[in-house]
């Protein structure tokens, strides 16, 4: 986790205080089930839940207190965490806690609170998500008119609308909500199931009440661990989203190239940027998110790799978990912010966009002149001959000349087509009579 | 590709055969809904498919001849494969052929044709899970109480069910299928949408036509290209799958290890192990596995890589997808055939599996004295290290000693709880009693 | 393999006859070293080589024929690839060949040989390296003072020249070539040390013959198989290798942008950029050298995850081999042969770039008036102040206004510097100064 | 970062503390040198070190206190730290401190910082290994001679020494040591080039005194950016290291399996296995190198993908760096102190590894026996077919039948062999004579 990139409402889900408040939780849950089942006595579970509530009641910020120096310095000696964690709650309830864990192993706590965290940073992950369909949205409908040259290769092909650009983004992160919801479910199950998941010594009505309580499912079948699949599927649902990222923060840092300048992130008035060239305004802030997108799809391959367990479990996940558990979601939640705001204030220039339009002689319409040349008859190769040998030379001219102009003064293009239906060909709103159609698909409504 | 890890039926899918059969299906229904616009002749429509059914009732395999040479020649000159086709179909069909292609650009032909292709592929590896997910079934049904040892660390915990075991796979692969399923329904879209996506020259009815003709739902949102994210999130998901196989791979590559040896791939009678060594069986279908494994989840890096294109598109995408197209689908067809060749054909050693069950001296059972201990008043504290110093003793034996017989002789321990019911901790069933209950999760019946 | 990605001489290492021919190799070298030793008859390694030259003598191409097909025959009844290549040469050569491969394992053969095609492999990719470097070298003397606008974050910083952006990749490459020296010693070694690898069976004079026949190194200390690391730092230099070349390929797709357009591939008469668009031409080899660049990065994982082979060795490198092994390599050479031609044939636009470079009315000289404002005894604050209010207006003018005159109209900058002074802060050649120093790092020579 | 996988001396490199102390040093160098060209005055260099000298003195670790809340407060409104930094290091010095940072850029700095930082990590690292190879000698010298049964594909096949196996790992991590000092002197460069590299506002002496004084060689060609290939061989290096480190940790795992229990990781006595089993001990800290081995590969990648930068430089790989900087580093050196900890103290069971080697019925020595057989006259194939058909007795009976007394007792194999020649085929003794030679290969003396 690097504290510059990391928002406080996720990195609050990973800290110790709020790994153990889950993992009480857990036992506190699993107690009162046994309980039920005459198993451990109800004054047990009781005995826990009132320490929890007291001791609630007795804070600042209502969260029970947990002493994570203590349990650490347990476990310098038992080199377990559950077990310390155990023995740092018995000291505190007392000899009622005897009861506590009763038939349950490690992993039960473990991976169920995994999965308590794992939900809990998906849903800020989906309410990131939400922010920042709305942002592009919002500027998808104040530019759904706003021409713009579409670019494919990096060279002008014809015109679109920016409008148009955020459509997609929307379109490709709503699929990204979508995508992590089930993630999600995939990840949100709860396994009290014993040492090697037989239920030997826990019945599966603990199981079932745990995970109501912590709102998981139940996992149909664990090994002692819950298996890692999901939780591979889960990282590689972050993975796509980075990359979603990266495509849209690739598309402002190209439209903020000095040669291009549609478009340009915020400056905010104290901001330098450069030490040495006062002039400076640069993409930062989408260049640093395609870094975050690089980190947070090299997590994906850990994650893939901790699926293949040995046996019924071996820890080798833990580590890796450690790491990308808080590192993926805190990262990614940072970087949807950090383009959601990129979005809400992206300085936005048409003026640009239709000079740059304009700037090629009218190249950008010849594809209309050779579909009209083929509609008279002319074949195809002929068409394509006709239309480039004028095309080339608008190229050659760096935009002087006009493609129009050109094509007016060529007696074989003439010959098939009147002038004033080339002239016709030239015409801008031709090209956007669609976007309503494709709106209406993206937005459910054509805005 | 490579050759010895490939089947037909997928390999089929990615001839160059079958993708110009793709590329003409597509552009000719392209031409069908371009004359029910009026916008090309009915009369070109229609000599288009003439010519293919005509090709086709003319070859011996009911499919219409491509001569790839000849269109491989055009691209050496047009170095543009779309072109090349088009060329060649111009020349096989004649000038009624010069409406071809009207108003749509290459990659309505290419994108759509890869949608085609993928969603084929993931129809074979649906298929393969079902075969996949079958054997599994009937294996552990037919193990479902054949006792074995569950081990975590590699180390002796419980005692599980071979059926156990297996059940956890089919769960594992029964998600895969669900989100191959997803993948798939990801992946299978049509755009037909012009040069950047807006439809200038091409009304989306065409788009709508193709995509109800090609099995594909429309793409919302096309920018020349449908969108990256999609193949991202299929190849993923590819590597997810690739992922369980090399978990079950492991498992069954752990259980044929000489000092195991629970169970064995299917050896044949003509096989040779080594070279060397005659009396060698090795698992080497599984652990070729593990290595075909490792390849899928490499494709995914580089298809999470290919989201980013720039602007509305760049063609870096197009490279990565003949690599990993072909060969994450072909690899992982073979792995999943494979795999159910291992299963359905697994040699199970049911007395192996009873004999390591009872070569700790009953270590194993140590847990429920535990919680018979710490249910009898003792604290857990107390409870362990009466259980431990007995167990250690067992552990250091290498099983030569008995933890029962310990035990009884333990008078620390018999003052909490009485032999007889020391003894009753004993019981293997005692283990079992919940595998009902998992079955009926995992196969909706407890078998 | 995808073929359009290929070259003969790389694919021509990586054939099943160019396999089996290097096995024959080692294992005549190695009966020979064992008739030396008095382990088997001079006669059976003298039938060995009398077959393998006659054939030879007796083949249009002077390459001993292989019959891949009935190889593969046997193997089909072994399940084993060296067992069915020895049986198929012993009916090949006859009785004597029962010496063959004498207390040698399967791996000996084929790790060796997979050496020994890396080596050669890595030979002419070092080859390909070098016309590579010869190719950058010749453009960057020819451009070594020709003006450009260098860029940070995609805005204009300051001048550099066309001659250094070749520079660097000069020296990076340069770099390349060093590290993949160094990973063809890493692979280039030789292992014939039997079944565990401790020469129980076979001489270590065996596998020093060998070794200096096929132009190899001894593995110290090897067990059944050559370890896994080699091939890994092999494949992760590749990896680097490849992402120098995205590197490149990126520059000139970023000089090609329309709006940009400093540099193009070279685009051949008959070539079509797009079949809607007439007027395209499109950095298609360098958006094609991008891609490249993902598979072969793709490819260092998996020979990571080779490295951790069980106990004395299991087979699950194997697959990974048989597809990265040739995929990487033929990649990477038909990658470094594309990139060669595009600098060789890159068309070079001066003009155009010199028109860049003036269109941000001299905001490119402004930190020299920076500096020169501090040295005058200016606050470093005021001093950035005083030159980025002047540059806003111009950044803001879109280039129409002058940075020169309105620092020469600014009250507060000419009380610090002289007008004089301030004009002589524009000179480009200034930049320049050390173009000399920086081409003798890097060519020897300044030119 | 992960505090529980990290160690102090690592971590403190990569403190903010740590970071600013490295850039003062290099700003201050580079002042002495600016004031030996003349450019700035003497005295302000000597400001800059009267300065920190006098803070050193203060302060009571010797260390120049660096306030970092301050410098944060700065970049909150500057939004660019060096900047920051340097209006902090004014405030303390005073005016002199106008002269900081003349003609460098902010890449000046931070490079050249991240490449003393990168030297500083490697040389840990370095004694890292050193560390480890000394431990591993260790143990390979006491064990150079204790039989164990060599494995391929899990499965038993000819005896090799303990200290065999362990003299592989010390080649390999010879390899390793190797690698990183190559990968170290990689990316030990200063650049101080200013904007985009041409010197110009700076003299090129000034790097090579900052070089000189920080340890460092001089950046041939630089682009205010030294170029990132460096860093991603530094980091795939990494990976390569990682993943050896998996492999040793992999074979302890296997050594440790309940069946096998050839070596233990030590446990120490108040160290619980499991909460649930207490008989239990796991080899936790080698599974939990195999998850630092996934993380260290997982940053391979990103800094595979940093390499690409635009132009003459963009920010995305700072990002990243930011991350794996100190996660690649700080998680390396505490697997490889962990490894050494592990080899060092590992508990190995000579008599079970007797045990198991044994337990095949004389399997093991199936190969000298069909040797023989052939050296006897008989064919391979019928060789191969005399021991297979005794040795798969012995392989079904599960070691309970004897290899030797099989041949013994089959009259086709004593008519080709008596029975005393036989019975000289399964002399142990006769694996290890070659144990010197390897031994003396790798560590350079037999022991």
């Amino acid at each position: 986790m690097v504290p510059r990139y990391a928002r406080a409402a996720m990195t609050d889900l990973w800290t110790p205080e709020a790994r153990f408040r889950v993992w009480f939780e857990i036992e506190a849950h699993a107690t009162d089930a046994l309980a039920d089942l005459g198993v451990v006595p109800r004054e047990a579970a009781q005995a826990l839940w009132d320490w929890w509530n007291a001791a609630r009641a007795a804070s600042a910020d209502g969260q029970a207190p947990i002493d994570v120096a203590a349990i650490d310095a347990i476990e310098a000696v038992t080199k377990h965490d559950v077990i310390a964690f155990l023995t740092w709650v018995s000291e505190q309830v007392g000899p009622q806690a005897r009861y506590l864990h009763q038939g349950m192993t490690s992993s039960d706590v473990l991976d169920t609170c995994l999965a308590v965290q794992l939900a809990r940073a998906a849903d800020l992950l989906i309410a990131d998500l939400d922010a920042l369909l709305e942002a592009i949205k919002t500027r998808a409908l104040e530019h759904k008119l706003t021409p713009t040259i579409g670019r494919s290769h990096g060279i002008h092909a014809e015109p679109v609308t920016f409008g148009l650009k955020l459509a997609q983004a929307y379109a490709e992160f709503a699929r990204n909500r979508e995508r992590l919801v089930a993630a999600r479910a995939d990840i949100a199950t709860c396994a009290i199931s014993g040492a090697v998941g037989t239920f030997a010594n826990i019945d599966p009505a603990v199981e079932a009440h745990v995970a109501a309580k912590m709102g998981l499912s139940v996992e149909p079948v664990s090994t002692q661990v819950i298996p890692r699949d999901r939780h591979a599927m889960f990282f590689a649902t972050l993975g796509v989203i980075a990359s979603s990222i990266e495509r849209l923060a690739t598309e402002v840092r190209h439209l903020q190239r000095t040669e291009v300048l549609e478009a340009e992130e915020y400056f905010s008035p104290g901001q330098k940027g450069s030490s040495a060239m006062p002039h400076k305004r640069n993409p930062v802030l989408t260049e640093n998110l395609t870094g975050l997108a690089r980190m947070v799809r090299g997590y994906v391959t850990p994650a893939l790799e901790n699926v293949a367990l040995w046996h019924e479990r071996d820890i080798s996940h833990s580590s890796v978990e450690r790491y990308i558990g808080p590192d993926a979601t805190i990262t990614l939640d940072f970087a949807l912010a950090r383009l959601t705001g990129v979005i809400e204030k992206l300085v936005v220039y048409p003026v640009r966009m239709q000079k740059n339009l304009d700037r090629m002689g009218g190249l950008v319409h010849s594809q209309r002149v050779l579909l009209a040349l083929t509609q008279a008859g002319v074949s195809r190769e002929d068409s394509y001959r006709l239309v480039q040998r004028n095309a080339m030379k608008v190229w050659e001219s760096d935009g002087e000349l006009s493609l129009l102009e050109l094509l007016k003064a060529d007696p074989e293009v003439t010959a098939a087509l009147p002038v004033e239906e080339i002239e016709a060909k030239f015409d801008l709103g031709y090209h956007f009579k669609h976007v309503d159609t494709i709106f209406a698909r993206v937005f459910g409504t054509a805005g």
